[in-house]
């Protein structure tokens, strides 16, 4: 199985996954919404779209592995696992605001290999390959050329996974050197958006490995800098996530390390 | 001239614009950005679509003062003033993100009489008359049921027209409170947002007639409250909005009240 094929099909399932997430955002007066946790929301739309994702890679890829944030893990043989977010920005999609995606990544040997972003509402498609590159609806992505904070706007995430001491610290920071952020409320719509130039930078104390591992490929791929994680430690605990446009990254590292020691 | 004439007028000029910003959207690698001051940004789009919206205003309302973001205003003899905000969410529109509206308010004997928000990315059009209702592409506008904060998100935003102090603070005591805030940086999009329902709420310590005026209508229409402000000092000062569902609001304005005093 080629990393090309591979890549390739796990597009067209998340395509697939978007089209019918679509349709449940077309029709959200009659959604069946619950909660998981404290401002954290689940709906009918999540479990069937990681379902459709999972049927698919079970029947292209029947030995590979399957992670998904709404379902229980898959085990396979073949060392490659796949790690699907149905709908990133739940809160976003049921309240009705059409910024939220579906995402799909692949991970080899303790390693991301492919990653796949979906933006049903704006059919915006990030792909990006390990080593070969990363696109925005088949055009090359290109990372921001800022060179400081004052040349665009931070993206930022929080969840109560961390104490919230952070996130205003760096926010209070951020501002004191003149920065602006934005908080969308979908990690992964913001970290494609890092890839394709329209944010800086983002950072987030903690996420999970389904909302992160696509975009920090394709930010990667894409010329920007991501601060090292393993693979397998997020895969296993989420992690912090630090990802900008070369020319701020330092500066944008220099923040969240500030923001987060000592809160 | 009767307002009905007007408002459907209003609606159609400010679709007009967003056409327009549209095709400027489309085609940003050739868009003239410059700097108007710190992280505050104005485009050749900007200004052409403004330009438009006079135009037709001044075809149609000939006597009708005229009020906008980007140009000087015109005076009138009917005692009618029309505010608009050509591009309300410049820096995503300049950044390739798909969050920004085109905003036109009318205003006489001091009160605003119709409000017309476009979110063109996603054909979205918010028309309210003051005492006639609101409406989303002529669908009724519900306001949000929420009760408390744990009900759903609070948009937010600031400028630099106002110290960082009060804007951190705000975030703090509504994470310690246990609400989420969202910061989509477009103002007049997020006060849509809660006339539709989407959002709880939005506060933010300064904002400028263009960005509010129609959103304020258009909550209050839909059912909302909004804290009350005088139509004039927002025209000649801009002013502090804090707009909610009516279930929360008033834990809305104290949030607002404990965020902005003592800074």
């Amino acid at each position: 199985m080629t990393p090309e094929i591979r890549s390739e099909m796990a597009a067209e399932i998340t395509c697939a996954a978007g089209r019918l997430a679509r349709a449940y955002f077309a029709d959200l007066g009659n959604l069946c919404v619950s909660r998981k946790g404290h401002q954290d929301f689940v709906s009918a739309a999540d479990h069937a779209v990681e379902l459709l994702m999972r049927e698919r890679l079970r029947s292209e890829f029947p030995d590979d592995a399957v992670i998904g944030e709404e379902h229980d893990p898959i085990e396979g043989t073949s060392g490659f696992t796949w790690v699907i977010d149905p709908i990133d920005g739940t809160t976003n999609f049921v309240s009705g605001i059409p910024a939220w995606t579906v995402v799909l990544a692949g991970v080899q040997d303790g390693r991301t290999v492919c990653g796949v972003i979906y933006d049903p509402c704006h059919d915006e498609l990030f792909v990006a390959m390990e080593g070969k590159g990363a696109w925005m609806n088949r055009e090359i992505l290109q990372i921001g050329r800022g060179t400081d904070l004052l040349s665009g706007s931070l993206g930022l995430g929080y969840s109560n996974r961390r104490d919230a001491r952070g996130v205003v610290r760096l926010i209070e920071l951020l501002l004191a050197r003149g920065g602006v952020f934005v908080r969308n409320a979908s990690g992964a719509l913001s970290l494609a958006y890092v890839a394709s130039g329209r944010f800086l930078g983002y950072i987030e104390e903690h996420m999970n490995a389904w909302d992160c591992l696509a975009g920090q490929l394709l930010i990667s791929e894409a010329g920007g800098r991501i601060e090292h994680q393993s693979t397998a430690d997020i895969l296993r605990d989420g992690g912090r996530i630090v990802v900008a446009a070369p020319g701020v990254f330092e500066e944008v590292q220099k923040l969240a390390d500030s923001a987060f020691k000592d809160k």
